[in-house]
């Protein structure tokens, strides 16, 4: 078993890093925080004996070698970046878990075959620049390195200007490496685990994700002297399409979500009829046609209010990914270490997207969840128990063990 | 008459100060652009004969002495701050023409019994600081001068330390001025004059405003992994209400207007579940029992709406004043002014609020308006010809002549 005070420390050391207004953290990906968080985690591996790779996405790889160093390594990690309001678990708990399995191995004075590298992946929030899993989705092939550095976040700075900027951008090449498989430990980010009283989640699929980003256009003007029917109201179309937002992801219910989380209206004056209204609208499913008959329905909707108000309407895909179903040898050993230890567990979809998402599509691939109260995330607020941390890291632990054998 | 091509000139050299992305201009208040404006003014003021005055609000006071300097002055005025996205002549107009009508009686070697004083009214916008008309309110006697100094912008700065920091906080008390009569010339901001052919608005009145901030507070949470009967999206709220402004302003049409200019939602990141909206309702009527009956249904209908989601709603005025009656003689001198001068007239309700519906209150009133062309305003693409902003001015000159007398 893992050393859980260690983690537990470990853990409310890096969430000093960072600190948001209300007991979490706002540790935005490449921002001086971010900065700051990466070189504890590299000092932390360095002192635990591993060498640390640095990718040209700013992914970084703390090896720890096996017996036979020319066997694939079994990588474990997550990310440290947080959303702006974000919990001190939420991803981190991934990355500081692989940390402890080093520690306890070093204690244990256990040599695994395969060697194993803990891995932070750069920008998994997605809420900086989108899409979220934004490394590991360029080291799975899945965008270009230079798609990935032109995005931009509100300021309009560029992903790339801002990796180069932090002085964490590497030398090596996004996605050369194999893996003999992944394994990404998490907190569940909802209350399936909580509800059921189980420690331990085996994350068997993982739903999938649309991100719409919705540009209303209207004319903005004078709120007091631009008769009703004169105006052309951004804002108020918007405030129509979310309200089919809601009704779309719940004519699907339980098996769809919807919702928008980035909304903006210009120029934001008090006394502006909002000319302008941008907001990213997120629907999610298990079930590919649930997604696309979601998408459908949205933009048949929003065109449809668009006319009907006079407004102009553009629909932009901005992120997505399709339901994965991680590899079953993998969740396997998962479901094996939960019960070997006597850990309560069931199995889950995972309803948030992960970089394992993007991993699972290049190698073997498998999550362990742990809960986490309320089933609250992105928030300040968001709190998992020690024990909790500390029963998940166990099995993840073991399930790389034995993938990694002695 | 006045010499419409200076005025014109002025007008556009004024408008390099502060440019807008589309043409028009970001001068907002307070900001260096604003200061950079005013020295512009002090500038043309002095080279044409006039004195300056500046008040503890930033409130410029440039003054043409008369006949008779025990005499009270006849004001003249407006502002020159503008919207984020704002046009050349919003306010710009008012303050221009003033000191053309300077300009013209000094040609014309004309000395009026009254002096004549040109006002450049701060903060008149209220983007930046609500709530608009801040400075004349203040003046006016309806809000302290502490309460003022203490409005924040969207980043926290007060009104009082931005207002030392461009350098134009000045001496004078506030409110101490008596005025013989004080009129301001403005765009109409609205279709009316345009479309009815007309070439000046005699503005009878002004129509009344109320502006709501609105919070509703949900809960941030994860947009993928949070069911939906979980959520506490403060968003949708948020949308709800905005259609239920709509629906209370149509239910009095055509005396009554609403819309929502500003909108926030926190922490804005496109997978999290606004956990807080905030938003500020205008609705405006000539109509003091309209506004009224506005005012309490969206608190009504906000209370019945976020109760039904579990979310909690805070309604807090920020800003707002009473339907106007402009002074009946003042009035009546624009209008012979404008019979007078040949120009085609009609009579006219301001649809926007103006420092003249403050100084109203204290001193006989009235305004001259001009056409815009389509009646926007509030837009950077605001426009109107060289042609209106000349008769608009000619009329200012002779109502201020007959009230200052010769
Ligand atoms: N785990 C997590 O919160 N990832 C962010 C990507 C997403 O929105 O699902
Ligand atoms: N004239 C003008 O646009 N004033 C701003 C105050 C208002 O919103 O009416």
């Amino acid at each position: 078993k893992i050393n859980g005070e260690r983690l537990w420390d470990s853990l409310m050391e890096m969430a000093k890093i960072g600190p948001g207004i209300a007991g979490g953290n706002n540790r935005q990906t490449l921002t001086d925080a971010d900065a700051e968080g990466r070189a504890l985690f590299q000092k932390w591996c360095e002192a635990a004996g591993c060498t640390m790779g640095l990718d040209q996405m700013g992914n970084m790889f703390a090896r720890r070698e096996g017996e036979d160093p020319d066997a694939l390594p079994v990588y474990v990690g997550s990310h440290l970046d947080t959303q702006p309001t974000g919990g001190k678990y939420d991803g981190v708990l991934g990355v500081l878990g692989g940390l402890e399995l080093i520690r306890t191995l070093n204690d244990l004075n256990i040599r695994t075959k395969h060697p194993i590298v803990v891995t932070n992946w750069t920008n998994e929030e997605g809420t900086r620049f989108a899409p979220a899993m934004l490394s590991s989705g360029v080291f799975a092939g899945m965008h270009t390195q230079d798609w990935a550095y032109a995005r931009e976040d509100a300021e309009g700075k560029t992903f790339g200007d801002e990796l180069e900027r932090i002085g964490w951008k590497g030398e090596e090449e996004v996605g050369a490496r194999k893996m003999h498989a992944f394994f990404e430990l998490h907190i569940e980010q909802g209350p399936i685990l909580e509800t059921e009283g189980k420690q331990i989640g085996v994350v068997t699929h993982g739903q999938g994700l649309s991100w719409t980003q919705v540009t209303v256009i209207g004319k903005d003007s004078h709120t007091g002297s631009t008769p009703m029917p004169m105006r052309k109201n951004a804002g108020l179309g918007m405030a129509r399409i979310l309200e089919k937002v809601e009704e779309i992801a719940w004519s699907h219910a339980p098996h769809a979500v919807g919702a928008a989380g980035h909304i903006d209206v210009y120029p934001n004056s008090r006394n502006v009829i909002p000319g302008k209204a941008v907001f990213t609208v997120d629907f999610r499913s298990p079930e590919p046609a649930v997604i696309k008959d979601m998408e459908e329905r949205l933009a048949v909707a929003a065109r449809e209010i668009c006319d009907d108000m006079g407004l102009e309407v553009e629909l932009e895909k901005v992120g997505g990914f399709d339901p994965v179903t991680f590899d079953p040898t993998c969740v396997q050993a998962v479901r094996s270490a939960a019960e070997r230890l006597g850990y309560s567990h069931m199995d889950l979809v995972s309803g948030a997207g992960h970089d394992a998402c993007w991993i699972n599509r290049m190698a073997p691939t498998a999550m362990v969840m742990c809960p986490c109260v309320g089933g609250l995330s992105h928030n300040e607020a968001e709190e998992i128990s020690p024990e909790w941390a500390a029963a998940g890291t166990d099995v993840l632990l073991h399930a790389v063990v034995e993938t990694a054998g002695i």
